[in-house]
């Protein structure tokens, strides 16, 4: 079989933030297959499909790529970020496992790309500049209870952590919940970064506290970054920054 | 003052994995600070003074690159992958925070790159395609009981985990202890990969289990990472692939 397919990421918006290897692959395709808004930010050209597709029909999506390749069309499936990153590959993997043994042939590859949460620490600072944890908050995939396990355990382990998918229009009491716990286990001037639409014309960047967060500052166009303990803020006339300093004591000495 | 300081991530090693961003900034610099095999990546040319210095000298080097900007220098320091994740951003703030006052009026920012966590899965397949952490293993700058509770935490959390810096020549015996307390903590064959040198043209992917993993398969330029208790392996005639699917039962129910 010569087609093959690539599970590529494209950043969280930026061009600029976009790496060759997926530049490349793009220009060697045949078939791009995605979410509508992923889709829409590749270029048209004479010899490329572009199959643009809703959300939640990831494992219908990637069938079709699979299929595509299997019939030797080259195939992009575009993920925003990095595709390992709550997004494309794991669906593909997951069609894969469940389809005709045939497809095990094919040439499958997963692209890297810029993640969400470390395009927002960047521009916050760096507030996951030491162990740090990554929980998608949405419960469509897994119940709640473990959810809020993580959220308790990561709390305990003093993790700083990133958060994907925080509050969707038809469950925003995900977040609510999120928040309490939160307060139940880090103490109030925790610092909480709400960054939205990073890298893009809308861009917003708010950094708050446990103390003063609303579930209002998130939706599902925000990564939230909650900072460890150790996490610090170096105001100046621009944005502070925010970061977690590399060295943590022996509390015990 | 018109001089700057551009915290850039050069990714794993291969150029296609460096984004448009950083190679502008790298373009548009005076001067490159950074950690010696780094800096060695960037082309030299007239107009632009390439600054390398040892290891463990993040301190030094943050400062230089500070004081330079504010002689009105454009100044890019450079660290493999993300410059956000055990990388140089911290160190730089660290600086900042603890330098003249003068400094925070410095224009600094920070390039996100493909750090190596996510290379390493998406060469692997999409191990960390669900809820992870990521934890540094080096006790160089916290104590080792801090890295034990939060691995034992991570464990219970059923994280998929991703090590940097697992295993010093100088202190090889932290990463015995962290496999003797995984060991504890998950079932024996739970996956783990060993990543070296990802994108590289000595990269080597090897998979194991926590049964039959061995200290020696981990050394300073290899990424670790272990599957949660839901990563399974497709086998098939070429790598299998490694992934962790994106839905979770509730085991409730």
């Amino acid at each position: 079989m010569s087609g093959w397919v690539k599970i590529a990421g494209l950043g969280p918006g930026d061009e600029a933030l976009v790496t060759p290897e997926v530049t490349a692959a793009l220009a060697d395709a045949t078939d791009v297959v995605g979410y509508i808004p992923y889709v829409a930010r590749v270029a048209e050209r004479e010899g490329l499909t572009l199959h643009a597709s809703d959300n939640r029909v990831e494992i219908d999506r990637s069938q079709h790529a699979l299929q595509m390749a299997s019939e030797g069309k080259r195939v992009v499936v575009v993920s925003s970020g990095d595709p390992g990153v709550f997004a494309m590959a794991a669906a593909v993997f997951e069609a894969l496992e469940n389809g005709p043994v045939a497809w095990r042939e094919l040439q499958i590859d997963v692209l890297p790309g810029i993640t969400a949460m470390l395009a927002a620490s960047a521009r916050a600072g760096a507030p996951m500049g030491h162990d740090f944890c990554t929980i998608n908050l949405s419960d469509n995939l897994k119940p709640w209870s473990l959810i809020e396990k993580r959220l308790r355990l990561a709390a305990q382990a003093d993790f700083s952590m990133a958060f994907y998918n925080p509050r969707s229009k038809s469950r925003p009491e995900g977040f609510v919940k999120t928040l309490e716990i939160l307060r139940e286990e880090c103490e109030p001037d925790r610092l909480i970064l709400f960054a939205r639409a990073v890298s893009r014309a809308d861009e917003a960047i708010r950094i708050s506290t446990l103390a003063e967060a609303t579930p209002e500052m998130a939706d599902m166009q925000t990564v939230v970054i909650v900072g460890s303990s150790r996490t610090r803020m170096i105001e100046r006339d621009g944005a502070p920054i925010v970061y977690t300093p590399r060295f943590t004591p022996d509390e015990d000495q």
